[in-house]
């Protein structure tokens, strides 16, 4: 097992700048796992971070080591839940989240990278591997703790078995049209009118039905900033917005109102991810906008709560933020019970490669729909990627290659490994040289 | 600042055993803040594990030493929430929470390392600190954000105020009469019950007038000890139950009701943690058992939920959980305003040394009641501390000392920190010796 701190110095460019994360340098604890086998398969994970406390995140994949090494691929491909359930079930691991924050996403890492490991050696994307699966084999990679209230195995059965109806159409169509997608590239808080308006062009020319603007910081210039995108547009495109949890419920409540006139299809993290009840006030509020969230929600507990409370009209999952496949797979699970659609967050680094697997394999063998459902995409530093995202008339084309499409290329490694890759030695040195 | 991993071997007595943690090693992620003032004055904090992992909470505080060196003495004495501010603000350090897990128990032992430091300097029991600090100055150390819509400011202030009448009397008296306890020391798992029943019998001989028992492994093991406990103590004496978040919601409501013959005051943790609606639920089954939690609470925000949704009786702060002083004083005025009485978890490492000056803060100044209040005391490791807790007939007797009383003796760094304290260099070299 190998970790690695990279580091990509997007808030030069004011990429992924929003009300809360006005200089975000996107990040990645990277970690992956090396065998023995005559092919040298690997397996390749990581959590996502905006930069700072990136080394923390590598810490605790490094934390993990005792549990994955010395495991064999057989026993990996026969139940890859096995090191999510001996990650998330150790009593003094646990104690540091417990199921949240930076050791959880750190069992993500691993655990994404044990099924790249796993899709990889089979020969599968993850997509195909996971809808392949035999319904009984799948609801045993889950975590049913703290579920059963809302979702018990039986009932998971039952909705997988009934996913496994007409899967094979749905199989080929993906592979003809690909998934659909929604892009946040034109609405970035830190892009002027202008760049907005130019990109927000672009991304109809490009076929996207949907894109979405950063809000939240100031009520005059999200007013500007919505007209002009809805000019850019046209009433047919969806125009969603993020608050990326600026407000206050009352707060998010009066906001929204002010900007419903420009017909927004969907707020996004209008309030904090753990305020269940506060989505649900703001939810009942803002009819006819959408509520939607989960980018930062911990884990599936939370998740059902929503579900439970009415709080969300689309769930949003994060391919890197909850414990990796195998608790994506009841979070699917939960939104498919309560019919709700999911629209996963992506964008970062990397978060596009992973999350289309879910949602595809959603699509042809779980709620078996793209119906108001889109993934998010954002055009960025997907050249690091071995096996990068391919756009095409605003869909995700379904990938071919195996495996999680979470390998990065190593000279990517070795350019933007912090403090010692290429890029930021070059880095410290003109700054040095700046204050002399 | 200087940062120390310092665990103790308690796994080998199970001490601390319970249904979810069968053999925790009490560490704490230790943290001095050191000064240049003549009298050298430092201040202390911790977060609290139970063992491996404590080297990831480690990483996680160094991780904060920019936001902390270099500022003076009077800026923290007037204003110590400006560290929390700094540190719960950070956006790049949010997005590893945000406000949760690792990193923000981090925040939360150098903030309380912040409050250590500046109650020292000003000669006084954090307590008393607190309790003598003017309402408009405490309303500003507490962060208000996402808290609105169940409490603001105006209204913190005028509970803060209203605390101040009749302040001075209740000074006197917990000065002469301590703050209640109850002990968890005859309860754990992993105890016999022998030895659960003579530390029963001792707990009611040394004055206490509650105690409390682990339960949730074995439902026939727990009507057993049940049994034994409410043999031992009599019936005045109450008898409060702890799962450690062992059961799914159905299975709460039927364990409980199973040992509710014996009259237990309170069950703790019946489930997760985030399980907000959960907890609703189990609330509204088993009454007249009252429900407590907040151990393992992550933030203020939770706990808001759990007041606004009727899911508690009982609220338990943790001293070294959430983000700090700060934050536990939004969570008490929280519980304030829902009319909660406050119950501290304590015990593991240091935590009835910190947690009691809330408490008697919140008497003194704030609830001014300890009616059905009580702070848990646990009877280990407290020689490790230069101002350890005083007990006296199962009450906590006030602390005199200045500070949070949260600083070590070197000795006992240098005997514990891992993997280099002396301690852990004898127990590898016994066990190499054994293996040979």
């Amino acid at each position: 097992m190998d970790t690695h701190d990279v580091r990509f110095p997007t808030s030069r460019e004011l990429d992924g700048s929003d009300a809360m994360n006005p200089d975000p340098d996107y990040s990645a604890a990277y970690v992956v796992l090396r065998t023995d086998a005559p092919d040298k398969v690997c397996g390749h994970g990581f959590a996502f971070t905006i930069g700072r406390g990136n080394d923390v995140q590598v810490a605790a994949i490094d934390a993990l080591r005792s549990y994955v090494l010395g495991r064999t691929l057989d026993e990996l491909c026969a139940d890859p839940g096995s090191v999510s359930r001996d990650l998330v079930g150790d009593s003094q691991l646990r104690w540091l989240g417990p199921e949240k924050g930076v050791l959880h996403m750190a069992i993500g890492a691993v655990v994404n990278a044990v099924w790249d490991l796993v899709a990889s050696r089979q020969g599968k994307p993850l997509w195909k591997l996971l809808a392949d699966a035999e319904p009984e084999w799948l609801v045993r990679q889950v975590d049913f703790r703290y579920l059963t209230d809302a979702l018990t195995p039986s009932e998971a059965l039952d909705l997988l078995w009934a996913g496994k109806r007409g899967a094979a159409e749905r199989e080929s169509a993906l592979r003809q049209h690909g998934y659909p997608a929604y892009t946040t590239s034109p609405g970035w808080l830190g892009y002027g009118d202008e760049k907005l308006s130019r990109l927000a062009k672009e991304a109809v020319a490009d076929g996207f039905t949907q894109i979405k603007l950063k809000v939240g910081a100031d009520l005059q210039d999200d007013l500007r900033r919505c007209r002009a995108a809805r000019a850019a547009v046209g009433p047919g495109v969806r125009v969603a917005l993020d608050a990326n949890q600026r407000w206050d419920v009352d707060q998010a409540v009066q906001w929204i109102r002010a900007l419903s006139e420009f017909g927004p299809y969907w707020i996004e993290e209008p309030t904090s991810p753990d305020d269940i009840l506060g989505h649900a006030a703001i939810r009942r509020a803002v009819a006819p906008v959408r509520v939607a969230t989960g980018e930062h929600v911990q884990n599936r507990i939370v998740f059902k709560q929503l579900l439970q409370a009415g709080a969300l009209d689309i769930l949003q999952i994060d391919a890197a933020r909850v414990g990796g496949v195998n608790e994506n797979l009841a979070i699917l699970l939960l939104a498919a019970k309560f019919g709700v659609p999911v629209c996963p967050h992506a964008g970062g680094v990397g978060l596009c490669e992973l999350v289309q697997h879910l949602s595809m394999f959603d699509y042809v063998a779980l709620s078996g729909s793209t119906e108001d459902r889109v993934i998010e995409f954002v055009d960025h530093l997907h050249a690091h990627f071995r096996a990068p995202v391919r756009i095409r008339d605003g869909r995700y084309a379904a990938p071919t290659e195996a495996g999680f499409s979470a390998e990065m290329h190593p000279a990517s490694l070795a350019e933007f490994s912090y403090p010692d890759g290429t890029y930021w030695r070059a880095d410290r040195a003109t700054r040095q040289e700046a204050t002399q």
